[in-house]
């Protein structure tokens, strides 16, 4: 499967943190940078996601703001 | 100012590409890694924003997927 | 690849009609009901996006409003 | 009231389910085609939505990615 | 129909400015505050919208950040 | 710092109300108007939000829908 999304960021999740209906789960993708992402529980349960994990962070570009 | 968004990445802005009404922008994260932002050509030009740039890729948890 | 993202519909690429940065792609999921989805130029190339394709419409679940 | 999101699909609310701040619907819109989305519990409340109620999601053409 | 959508502010369109295939909005919502809305042609043709028309602004609670 | 997100509107946070993961604050910008947002726990930490603060909602123009 090949995804339309301009921004796939592979790193390892380091940590998963479920709450009542949404979880949050940090991915290190290397050299000192973590992302933060917010998915529903539900998804956390069926991709069967822990720590230790080799993901993929997925962004659509038009979610990307630029400061400077 | 601080922002609320869980992710804030250093980079260099590497392509500043505008269109008709929109822009896409790629931002060199370091360790081989570019993000690229779909923003308006106003918000370019408000930035000054061009190739070389510092900038920082500003993006929402809620915004992030996850694949594994 | 298996994605965090709770809504992956499939259907058959209508249209692709894409712009100077930007493409609108409109996917039929049957039942009479079209999906539209607005990409990059560069996405929709390097899928190799056409009429008559074989896709699925991926959305966060935080992204679909209700209204009633 | 007309809107602007490119996607409004009909459909029946199939279950809703409070967090503590964040709610979760699915939308069967038939076909055999599930719609999650996620909202406010206050949302919830205001539009008194509850499973078997008729409704519409509704999701910006931006918000929706193509895989293949 | 009502929104699950937090955020439903009403103002008056004060430029519609079409690209190839997006187009920008401005909608004054008074007090001397703009919001710019970045919405398809094609819902700018199905509303009929031209600047001078009452509008509403609407944006759900997670696209909102805050910087402080 | 200065952010490509179009609209950047200023007010006093009204209301911050903390869930499991995800919190949700209220910003009054004048003018009767409030401005609901939904954020994590962690970034109301981080920025040390309360009621009573001056903050800026930040919305990116491609997350304003428009309706009439």
């Amino acid at each position: 499967m090949k995804l339309s999304a301009r921004n796939q960021i592979k790193g390892k999740a380091a940590e998963v943190k479920k709450g009542q209906t949404t979880a949050h789960v940090r991915i290190d993708i290397g050299n000192g940078v973590t992302i933060t992402s917010s998915i529903t529980n539900e998804a956390v349960d069926e991709l069967g996601l822990k720590a230790g994990d080799q993901v993929i962070a997925v962004i659509k570009a038009s979610d990307v703001m630029v400061a400077k």
